[in-house]
């Protein structure tokens, strides 16, 4: 599969939850004083069967301790909880941080009675500062008593930063053996931006999946999903998805046509995912989609996609509601992506507003009014035919993102 | 020559005036009314005598009349006159755009008494509107019959757009024949980034230089200093750096030892010229100048240089007087620079605030007081050994660059 402009006849549905949607997981978040405002800050999921697992990891080479853990870990078959704390990045910590981060996973792992090693581990928050070791475990002790089935909210309330809303999205996948649940949460509002595994996101499924297929698969999706998403342009030193498939549900993802599905649900589960990351971004008043089509190949869709995306002057131009396409066209312009300058068209809000890279007559005051919604929709077509979309996802610039960082102290 | 932390002793000295600060050249401005605003909108300089010349232009792929005109004619030996006009691009206006930038110059031409292929053209300003051509030949009319020797400031007021002021800079230098002249004025404060040359840039000189040697070390000087300028990302359809030799000094550019000489002379001037466009940034407070020494090669420090001065991150938090080196060190990580994580160090104001990718200590209150300042100055040395300095300059990011951005409306 690949990424299509009109999906074909979905074969998953939406259902409520998050990271605990998929049976044989559980999940619990507490408040262990890492962060002064006394917010949740310690968070656990646990799955009853060992796992097979995969994860994709910044590739920023100042990469924080818990990345360096997890990759050398990663796949692996026998995978059986993670733990997070938000508050505290342990990045820039050196050899210290990457001890903390064993400590860490011991110390989950003698209260889980499991090894170590089968233990991930994900930290984000401030940069520079080793974590409060004895805060963390005290922490870490309450939340695995607190473990529940229905623990995926305070699981994805206790992974914040940030954010202003926890971000959750789970469905149901029909295989040939039987139905299938992939779950996740994410987190994540600034420092967010392509070419990596954006900042932290927890995925789960009851599916069972061999890890190289698991790795396989995930490493393709995140390239489709979260490495078209920015909020601000800057990688992040933490960034990771894991993916863990506990096979509970007794259906085994096999054969080719399975393979496939379980892929575009996988697909569907992280592009929400980074829809809402999208939606909550640093002073965000709203989200923007850009969909590329008609590229030459799907690198170019992409590389056109995520120029739009990343454009401070696209964005601002969106905040206050400006139709301003030639910030757009310049963008597409510099991204490298091949286009006919004969066939090439934007949309914005789904009115054409610039085609052959010359203005499109279209009502000022309606448009203003739809580019004033909660989600603007950018759509180019390079014009060169081909059939695979390329979908970025990030949110308008604003007064209040400046705000945010200039007032986030050190 | 490349460029260096502490430049060898100076051969050079800044002397008063811009563009007509050259022997022979003559130039002015005027308002046509192609600005809404009533502003100078039309400029033109001239050389009394023919010129060799040299471009370095935008590689957007969606790219200004002006620059498919001009790239077509450089390098060349018989350049006479530039004529710009500020308020409008002649971007995305098809084939009648280059139409109107003939035209424009076939019009200065003819009033120059000169061959249409003698006259370069620029153009700067909203993208996607037709150029008023009546307007603006009348306003070129005007502007030949105002040329004079002392009409520099005229000129690089009339290329201004939301510039908050005119940026010139002039130089003496001493060859081995004598002394010559190298001045130029640059506009832009928006739409600035990385990877060509930066918007609007016109140097002359007096000196005598083959077109071929003139080509050369423009394009190697703005490797090292409009290639490393950037205010949001976003690079235009239009820009380009235009250098002008007339030889009017009666000094050539022949050894190889003043060839190094003029090209340290001219990276001088385009170096300020860009600190001067930083300090205009849109929006901005203060200028940050980003000093990266130490790298195994010159490109690997000009890609931290540019991914610190490009990170929105670093520069919010500049804007909010915070020493937040987490976030200078993020981007050095995903920069692709090597650096030795035992000899990197970061400073801020000249204070070391991070070493061996951990924190050094520094009173917070005095540094707070130094990033307060007009001029910020970010230094990194990657501990590889390096000799080459790579310098960028950016300004901090504000408010002001969301307000003026999301309210200049289409």
């Amino acid at each position: 599969m690949m990424p299509r402009m009109k999906a074909s006849r979905r074969r998953c549905r939406p259902i409520g939850g998050g990271i605990t949607a998929a049976k044989g997981f559980c999940a619990g978040g507490v408040a262990a004083g890492i962060k002064k405002s006394g917010l949740p800050d310690v968070a656990v999921v646990y799955s009853r069967n060992a796992c097979t697992a995969a994860g994709t990891f910044t590739t920023n080479r100042v990469r924080a301790a818990c990345v360096d853990y997890n990759s050398r870990l990663l796949p692996s078959r026998s995978v059986r909880a993670i733990c997070c704390n938000s508050g505290n990045a342990n990045a820039c910590t050196g050899a210290r941080g990457l001890r903390d981060a064993h400590a860490t996973a011991a110390c989950a792992g003698r209260l889980l009675n499991t090894p170590p090693s089968s233990v991930l581990v994900a930290s984000t928050g401030v940069i520079g500062e080793f974590l409060p070791m004895r805060k963390l475990c005290d922490g870490v002790g309450r939340c695995v008593g607190s473990l529940s089935t229905s623990g995926g909210p305070s699981f994805a309330r206790a992974i914040m930063t940030t954010d202003t809303r926890p971000k959750e999205y789970a469905i149901r996948a029909r295989l040939s053996g039987g139905g299938v649940v992939i779950g996740g949460c994410a987190k994540g509002a600034g420092m967010i931006c392509p070419t990596m595994a954006t900042m932290l996101c927890f995925v789960t499924t009851d599916a069972s999946v061999g890890s190289a297929t698991l790795a396989r698969l995930l490493k393709r999706v995140v390239g489709w999903t979260f490495n078209n998403l920015t909020i601000d342009g800057d990688m992040s030193t933490n960034d990771m998805v894991l993916l863990l498939a506990n096979g509970a549900s007794g259906v085994t993802v096999g054969s080719r046509r399975d393979v496939e599905r379980f892929e575009e649900a996988l697909f569907d589960v992280c592009n929400r995912l980074c829809a809402k990351i999208a939606e909550d971004g640093e002073g965000a008043t709203k989200r923007i989609e850009v969909n590329v089509t008609g590229g030459r190949t799907y690198d170019d869709c992409k590389a056109a996609a995520k120029a739009i995306a990343t454009s401070n002057l696209v964005k601002t131009a969106l905040f206050g509601n400006d139709p301003n396409w030639g910030r757009i066209l310049c963008a597409i312009g510099y991204s490298g992506a091949q286009f006919s300058e004969r066939k090439m068209t934007v949309s914005l809000c789904g009115v054409p507003v610039c085609k052959r890279l010359r203005p499109a007559p279209f009502n000022k005051s309606t448009m203003r009014t739809a580019l004033a919604r909660k989600i603007v929709v950018i759509e180019v077509d390079l014009g060169l035919g081909g059939r695979t979309c390329a979908v970025a996802h990030t949110c308008d610039f604003t007064y209040d993102y400046v705000k945010i960082n200039a007032e986030y102290h050190t």
